[in-house]
């Protein structure tokens, strides 16, 4: 099945937002045993649409749109649609229920906008979209198909997983292939790349690895292709623990799982309770924590203690403290980790400061400086990172490590 | 100028790395006037780069293609582009002077492939990239013209900047446009198409809007083409203010502004200090407060108070208010102002308590049900949102919410 995807609006081409959707949905559609064969954008405009769908459908099978679906003006994919598929328009009274529904919890009427959103092509078969008011439209050409779905990428997402998808692996007989993704924290790719070589320089022609770092992970993807799906997923669970036992010290979990799942299945089986003591990272740390459902097992809380006198106020930091060695300090991180713990009562408490800059460092403590500890009632692990200017990557960077780190300071003391 | 952005690689198809490339040379070409008509991705095979080469020339003045350049054997554009161009490949010597003697100020010497990457097309202009080892090619074709670069971004940012654009605006005479967007909160996208309808249904033929909703803010683009940017511009910042009359109470900035730069901005200017009590949100509120460079000028710091143990010891939340009304209510989102505003000693505090989701909900109080307060010394505004039942999407809108009631919050009171 060969794919192309087809992004629309004038604000992508103009570089107001970046085309996260192309990637979400080639990524996808690859890991669905689909071959993407191109990805292309086009303004708003019905000339340009219409173009596009057409050069698409000469080198593809399916052409997923996304994007102009919205109930303002200059959302025009479904009218372009429409008329390439020769369709006529009609109210589609499902969709009209579904909104006032929809509007009616919100203690909201329709406006005419969306019952504008309502008329629908009679050549479309209407996919209901339970995040969002438009729905998606799958028309059929022959053997081919074309999809159109919103630009919101959750609404989009939605629909790729619960309804086009599903119904593209029903049409098309796609050639197995079968995926792993390793996860892997505490390394550069380059050092994950070489302990790992040995294996990945001997896998078979039938397969196919990815490297995939993001600010102190890197995602190993391992794919393979064959003739026989229970073939290919039995010797590539093989393969996997091959490559995972070179770097079992690197590797904290597979495929959808993050680092903050894991540590929370490690804090839950444990039966272990935590509290964070944010600095520079500003509550990220406990935002990524309690991003988990079912958090409030393991989490109880904690204190973003941003001014040095809510490090002392709150988490007990001797002003001494703070004087002689400065916010940004192992003795200062040491002590609200401490401080941390006996105020929330919690078993494990992790602390944090730094200077996430862009600005603000010195010689001494230049810009990317970072102090982290992990405390219980017996012990205490501090690291200090030494990161860059870019203030966003370095607070993920440092909420990455202390999720890792924590994971390990469980596994090894509990 | 009608520009097509081509940009070549596996992995932008299958979603490996997100095309942040087209989105930078669409904002600058753009911004230098040109209009980009048309983007597009393709794989590593000569016959699709050759496909798409000749589908955007049907389209476009100018292609400019970034990516298949390096020195591995994935990268093809190079022999593509020669046989598009019937052009003959000879070495280029002052190339190879310019690898040769990069690669001596590393200590090492050119490998083969580096000497096989100093072959070019005899039709080519060499474009010198003084950041890699690739160097760019100008072809022309009648009055069109193909211009090949690297895909590694800083080396294409290079080529772009000091070398294509500038002979791009010697070579082509630009259609001025100007660009003004309208940050909005507080509405949703129906609602600002609605009340702004009465302008931008006038506004001439030669002005563009667009929408663009993202969890509970909307912003709202204008965008104006003609022949003098000076005029242009005059006149957009007239139909801008237009825009904004109708919406006063919806706008909260314009271009790269967010709520929380503009929040700190008010709180900065009024010197205030603000603290933050959250439950649902986990410290996110917080980490988007603190993403602002500076914020430690008017944010003291915060309490996640996820458990209710903490509602109570860290907030001073009276359990009784807790039994009774739950930790979900007007009256636990008050209690927990209050005592963040007597705990920190800040002249703001706002609180948070809801269900973020997907479980936990009870008929009175479904999934999506979130309390806010907002208090000073002498008021307290308290809001109830109902949200869906995506945790993240939840976490987000609340955020979105929380800043932009904070700002409303200072301007009205301060």
């Amino acid at each position: 099945m060969k794919v192309h995807i087809l992004t629309i609006g004038d604000e992508l081409l103009i570089g107001q937002i970046i085309n996260t959707n192309a990637a979400w949905m080639g990524e996808y559609l690859t890991l669905n045993g689909a071959e993407v064969v191109g990805s292309s954008t086009v303004g708003d405009t019905a000339a340009g649409i219409e173009r596009y769908v057409a050069m698409a459908l000469e080198e593809a099978d399916v052409v997923l749109l996304s994007g102009g679906l919205g109930p303002t003006k200059d959302d025009i994919t479904k009218t372009v649609l429409a008329k390439y598929f020769d369709s006529e328009m009609h109210f589609h009274e499902e969709t009209f229920e579904r909104l006032c529904k929809m509007f009616e919890r919100f203690g909201r009427a329709p406006m005419p906008s969306h019952k504008d959103q309502c008329y629908m092509p009679d050549k479309a078969i209407i996919l209901t979209n339970k995040r969002g008011t438009a729905p998606g439209m799958w028309f059929e050409n022959g053997e081919k198909v074309v999809v159109s779905m919103p630009g919101v990428p959750y609404e989009m997402k939605y629909l790729m997983e619960h309804e086009v998808v599903p119904a593209l692996l029903d049409k098309f007989t796609l050639k197995p292939s079968v995926y792993k993704t390793i996860l892997t924290a505490g390394a550069g790719e380059s050092v994950v790349a070489d302990r790992i070589a040995a294996v990945t320089d001997a896998l078979p022609e039938n397969y196919k690895v990815a490297f995939l770092p993001n600010l102190g992970k890197v995602r190993v993807r391992l794919g393979a292709f064959g003739s026989d799906t229970d073939t290919l997923q039995a010797d590539l669970t093989e393969k996997v623990k091959l490559v995972v036992a070179q770097i079992p010290d690197l590797v904290y979990g597979y495929d959808t799982e993050t680092l903050e799942s894991v540590l929370g299945k490690v804090l839950k089986t444990k039966g272990l309770q935590l509290a964070t003591a944010e600095s520079c990272t500003g509550g990220y740390l406990g935002h990524r924590i309690t991003g988990v459902s079912g958090s409030s097992a393991y989490y109880k809380g904690g204190v973003i203690a941003y001014a040095n006198e809510v490090k002392m106020d709150k988490l007990e930091v001797p002003s001494a403290t703070l004087e002689q060695y400065g916010a940004v300090s192992e003795e200062t991180v040491k002590a609200m980790a401490a401080g941390a713990l006996a105020r929330f009562g919690t078993d494990i408490a992790v602390s944090i400061s730094g200077i996430a800059g862009p600005s603000g460092g010195t010689e001494e403590k230049p810009v990317g400086t970072i102090w982290l500890a992990i405390s219980n009632q017996k012990n205490t692990s501090t690291y200090k990172l030494q990161l860059g200017k870019d203030r966003l990557k370095n607070i993920e960077y440092t909420a990455n490590f202390a999720l890792n780190r924590l994971r390990g300071f469980v596994l090894e003391n509990y």
